[in-house]
């Protein structure tokens, strides 16, 4: 039987750079550039509640570490390593070896070194907890706290595809095949707008990483802002594979939720002075990323939601909480 | 109902020192005195695992930073923050007080804030996970490939009772009450040696807290540093509740086991040149915490260990593995 010591060896111990330690001592060592402070984020996902039980391992060591990154990118930091907990109920070497290929894969992409972490057998499913680093200068961290009254809020990407996604495979709405696979991708495969954080350190005044849903998390912002938005209805960044479906397949209220209130989207929801729109176009252009500029920032607190026809939406769908569902 | 939000806000937002950016933004923030390396560590607790569902919650949160603590202990770092991930099956209000209290109580003693993390609720048990950070000069972080042949190996306060406690709860041995009264605290209270990994610095060569048992954590300093040990019964710390109790109380084989190979200890093993011997015992002197030099690191590979009378204990008891058991 393959033990804890054999399996860190096998599959989680690649070599790192220079004047990184890796995992095996106690703790691991990393360097900071001198002046540049250090940003973290944690995040734990639990099978049968962050992600369903017969998930591509690969997808998920992918997610696992993507989602993570999001933190770093909503910050504007440049990664610069992780930690990895994982708790297995058993040793599937298989599982486990292409969970390593998902993480390793994007890990490298990053330049972000997986340089430690604790494995443990769980009684219940399985566990991860994935621990990230990455350095900022401190005065251009982009904070929740920075928006101003009149600035632009944009979103990057598209939203709505991982919601209706994660509807269908836990059985919230019917399954309809072609939608499921054209949807899928964004639910399993998030992409961590790193490059995009980078750039928005010079442009932007508040950013977050939606999550928990576009409202939720741009209430985030305008909480810790004190300050209002009013968003239109008409600019969201629709995914493709949810435009021109029949309102059998996609009832508009089902697409409106997704939308509005879907999480696990991982874009950037940011907000921008106007005099920023033709350096954030250049910026988008550049990336190969669309950026959508979707409302804007008021200074009368409350988040108003504007249909296609210019109506006020009155019911507006609930965000996630962690807790709640 | 309690949100996730409100929960974080209620117990786990307490003000940080001045340039730490704490709970509510993407990442958390922290600075790092220009030269020094980060150390991190990261670790993952089940119910039912690595703690019992009826374990007080004060000493749950007391141990679930002092886990991580005791790790930039072994390698000399001086705490900067921690994360800590919390999965609840349920918000049971008093028993997130009291874990935080406990938590807290730590966290304060070491200056090591409370900077962010996440919460999630848990389908299953309680799960959670800590990560610390440390800044330590580069140079002299205590590694465990440092070992020199000649060595002392040395070990911080005493060993056996948090096995036998654990041993006793778990129903692997018989309960006593009064024994199990006086082997508790070992067990949910342990102490992180942090102020003792600091000093070390300047006096050791290799180091590592006994988290898995002393021979499979000096083990790791062996393999590490190619070289082999002996060591001498006779000369390991017992816990005074061990002392002179009948072995129907306790039988020799359970006393070696819980000495040789007890785990959850999160006292310091480490080496040094015997000309540094009179220095640690200032140094222990000064902390109020027994040293004690249990043998002597060698070239040839293998641990051996003598008994009382001097000669080789041929079967040596089995070392905890995360996996294993």
């Amino acid at each position: 039987m393959v033990t804890e010591f054999e399996l860190i060896k096998r599959f989680f111990s690649r070599p790192v750079s220079t004047g990184l330690l890796g995992g095996g001592d106690d703790c691991a060592l990393f360097g900071v550039t001198p002046g540049l402070q250090v940003a973290t984020s944690t995040d734990l996902l639990l099978e049968g509640r962050h992600f369903f039980s017969d998930v591509d391992p690969r997808s998920l060591g992918h997610k696992a570490l993507a989602v993570n990154l999001s933190d770093l990118a909503a910050i504007g930091a440049r990664p610069l390593g992780c930690l990895l907990g994982l708790g297995l109920p058993a040793i599937d070497e298989a599982w486990v070896e292409r969970f390593a290929e998902g993480f390793y894969a994007l890990a490298d992409q990053h330049g972000c070194a997986l340089i430690g972490g604790d494995t443990t057998r769980s009684l219940q499913g399985i566990t991860l907890s994935v621990t990230v680093f990455g350095e900022v200068e401190p005065g251009l961290a982009l904070r929740r706290n920075a928006a101003q009254i009149g600035d632009d809020i944009w979103v990057s990407g598209t939203l709505g595809a991982a919601d209706i996604a994660c509807r269908m495979l836990a059985g919230d709405i019917p399954q309809d095949a072609s939608l499921l696979q054209a949807t899928r991708r964004a639910l399993e495969w998030p992409t961590p707008r790193i490059e995009l954080g980078q750039e928005l350190r010079a442009h932007a005044h508040a950013a977050i990483d939606v999550s928990d849903g576009l409202l939720q998390d741009l209430g985030h912002i305008l909480a810790a802002s004190g300050l209002g938005a009013e968003l239109y209805e008409s600019r969201l960044p629709i995914h493709p594979a949810l435009m021109n479906l029949s309102k059998h397949t996609l009832p508009p209220e089902v697409l409106r939720q997704a939308l509005l209130a879907g999480g696990d989207v991982y874009e950037l929801c940011f907000t921008a002075a106007p005099a920023q729109r033709a350096q954030l176009e250049i910026i988008g252009k550049a990336l190969g990323l669309t950026l959508s500029c979707i409302g804007s920032v008021r200074a009368e607190s409350g988040l108003f939601v504007y249909d296609e026809a210019r109506n006020l939406i009155q019911d507006l769908p609930k965000g996630f909480d962690h807790f709640r569902i």
